[in-house]
């Protein structure tokens, strides 16, 4: 980090991360803590961010046959038990509707009314699983119904009692696929290229290099006989887990009875995958691009490309039509299939560059009255700062705009992946990896898979809050990332 | 009605509507109940149609200035309570959330834990208004943040004892605006402008007609001071109130003390309105246009617009290779911006041709070997039926595809604009309103608003289920239209 005078974002990275992210995502108006403990308000510029997610996620998951289906928000509490028979480790923080009615109580107060007291409570939705199993168990009945593709984009709630934003929120939102597949050859291969959907969208959309891999058993989704996640490092060392794919084998279309009639008319139960990816991946962008002064948005998905700034110095500015004039040249960048914006807000200059600035808005373009008689603009990547400013003649800019996107987008994704290689350390022993996180470092530790059956590293774990992240898939299986994980 | 030997759907509308209802969005495959009782599950062809309507009035909305934003499903009880207590009527029918854990009891049994039950009680979000006031409290504070518009895309809950699947059940999907502004006269054009969005929506692109209006005071959001709604008339000649727009002067701001410094300094309360259109939508789609064979989608929503169908007779079909001579066709229709699907699965041929029909698929395409031979295909309306059928050069069809899909939608929206039209009646006093419904007559009353006056009215509505729907726009406040409802 280089040294700065003075940033739009206090505490810096360097001087508290997690603080620095808090600040990050207020500055950056992205999203706030909300009246109730735990849930957040997206705000329209952090939700502009999660709708150009959802639109290419959901492009490319559709791509893959799946189809886009709404089930209940509360599950029958018996569900939820019956699963919990099956599964061990079976998450129990949910939020619990009891009654349906309010009325006022004998001190006038309004209170749920002990006549609405419901038979059995419902469970708002950790996730879908159960719901769904019980569903497909109906719509699945021949091998022609197979393979069933589908997918929901939803809320989900589960009690955190250490709630941050996008991190870890008691409400958020998601999609969550649940594919149903005739063999076990099919679910194993569709969980892989599930996986392999959002590396390729958190890469090529977003600009974070991932590690693919399988969790170790003990990291699995509850269920699964295999869990496939891609492993995001941010700034400050720490993994995100940023998209898992479940094969679940039959565990779950055993438990809800999901079976189907062959092609010899036999009985057969089906085979099933989950995957899901949700708005923590927000947090993600926020702490692997961000810096000391904001946000800094990978070009793909940021709301606004390019933030056109006309800068009026006076009274005697009025004359020029700056704000007329930039609407012009946006759009021409528009129609090169740029999101360009003008802030003709009634603002002081400063305040709208430094919001520009703290959005991560990819380029910002400022025109003044001189650029206006030259027939120029000046820009500035987000991503280099100060160093980038350019003055361009503008049909050269225009002409460039679209390919600019994707220089910013190539130079961001450089910089993470040489922020993800600089800090991945081969380490070949127990006591190397208490030495390392002992030391201060940051990053994850790359082992040998076999000091997983080391009876030493639980302690070393334990000490330094690490976890296995994954079994990486370029390890031929012989190794293990390890490291602390949000 | 025309007289059929068969229908695909039974029983009929003229036997019984509101079965007819539910076995046609049971057939078309559009959602089915869940195991909790009142709430949907929204199948993939059902949630394709809501995704279509969402995706355009989403580009209306944005249009406009609106931002989307998310904010809590949970509100807390103290909200609601401070909200029931500014205004009469508010409705009390909620899912409330009293524990955050489940455990094991003493029996054995999955529960909610006694140690973890909420302080305060949570409600399942009925509507936002509560939520987002508090929230525009902290976000406005200047003449500066204003007009700020908010929208969101979420699900809702109100708990429902006789739920019916899209019009009427316990969850549901909608929008829900919240524009604030400085004056009285913006809230107010706010209120009716995005009436006109809604109408313009529902004629357009659902081929709808409406009846744009003010409800009457009794039948106002409870809150609000004036409420505009628009109301769509079914076959069995109930309205469906199909989007409302609620001017809630400076109710909510009051309550939630939303206010600002204006460009004297002065401290003023805001004017906010609000405005919301929901799933039930799809329940208006199906019965204004389906008939006794199924749904009729109107094709600019319509998820599939065309349904190519190639037509085996036998084995020796197998050499023709007609799916893929279906698919070039459909490559070539999908270059015309139309949305086409070939349903090549492994099924019987009148089983494809019914379950299109049962769909509504606005065109149906029959390619067997002779057509292939001849370069031609035979076409069906949905609209229309058989005697629509009609064999064309291939080319030719691909060139009219496009406004084959605005003709259909024409012919559509003309023919429930005369039902609207032919079941509309001018009845000018309360006899003869109660005649006229003893008679077993269908349809809206068009009748004098000094009706509203006399006090024999209450009884007439009571006895035959009638209300007053709106007072329309074009009746210079004079008239009103009263009739049954969903």
């Amino acid at each position: 980090m280089m040294g700065k005078s003075k940033t739009a974002i206090t505490p810096t990275r360097e001087e508290n991360f997690p603080e620095w992210y808090q600040s990050l995502v207020r500055g950056a108006q992205m999203a706030e803590n909300s009246p109730v403990r735990g849930c957040m308000i997206i705000k329209p510029y952090g939700f502009a961010l999660w709708e150009n997610i959802q639109s290419t996620l959901d492009g490319m998951i559709k791509d893959c046959g799946v189809q886009n289906a709404y089930f209940p928000l509360l599950i029958p509490l018996s569900f939820i038990a019956k699963e919990a028979e099956h599964i061990d480790g079976f998450a129990t923080e949910c939020a619990v509707v009891t009654h349906h009615r309010l009325e006022k109580n004998a001190e006038g107060k309004l209170a749920p009314s002990p006549d609405a007291e419901l038979a059995e409570p419902l469970v708002v939705r950790p996730t879908s699983e159960t719901i769904i199993g019980e569903t497909l168990a109906n719509w699945v009945q021949s091998y022609r119904d197979l393979p069933m593709k589908l997918n929901q984009w939803c809320n989900i709630m589960r009690w955190e009692m250490r709630p941050r934003l996008f991190l870890r929120t008691s409400e958020f939102l998601w999609q969550e696929g649940h594919n149903c597949f005739e063999t076990e050859e099919e679910s194993r291969a569709d969980a892989l290229s599930m996986l392999d959907i959002y590396a390729y969208f958190v890469e090529e959309h977003l600009a974070i290099p991932v590690i693919r891999g399988e969790k170790t058993p003990e990291e699995r989704f509850p269920g699964a006989i295999a869990t496939f996640t891609i492993e995001a490092m941010m700034q400050d060392g720490k993994a995100l887990q940023s998209g898992t794919s479940h094969d679940l084998g039959q565990t779950f279309s055993k438990s809800a009875d999901i079976s189907y009639q062959d092609k010899d008319g036999n009985i057969a139960h089906a085979w099933t995958t989950s995957w899901g990816m949700s708005t923590r991946t927000i947090g993600g962008v926020l702490m692997v691009h961000g810096d000391d002064d904001g946000a800094v948005m990978p070009p793909r998905v940021a709301p606004t490309q390019i933030m056109m700034l006309p800068i009026l110095k006076g009274e005697e500015d009025l004359d020029h039509d700056l704000v007329g004039y930039s609407g012009r040249i946006a759009a021409m960048l528009r129609g090169k299939g740029v999101r360009v914006h003008v802030d003709d807000r009634d603002l002081r200059n400063g305040d709208k560059i430094w919001d520009a600035v703290k959005k991560g808005i990819p380029v910002r373009v400022e025109i003044g009255p001189k650029e206006m008689a030259d027939q120029t603009l000046t820009f500035i990547r987000r991503d280099k700062g100060k160093e980038s400013k350019t003055t361009l003649p503008i049909q050269e800019f225009v002409d460039m705009a679209a390919d600019l996107m994707d220089t910013i987008h190539n130079d961001m994704y450089a910089k993470a992946k040489v922020m993800l290689r600089d800090n991945t350390h081969r380490i070949e022993t127990v006591d190397g990896l208490d030495e390392f996180f002992k030391s201060g470092k940051i990053g994850f530790a790359d082992m040998p898979i076999t000091v997983l059956d080391d009876p030493a590293i639980e302690d070393v774990k334990k000490a330094h809050g690490l976890s296995a992240r994954c079994i990486p898939f370029d390890g031929n299986g012989e190794r293990v990332i390890i490291g602390k994980s949000y």
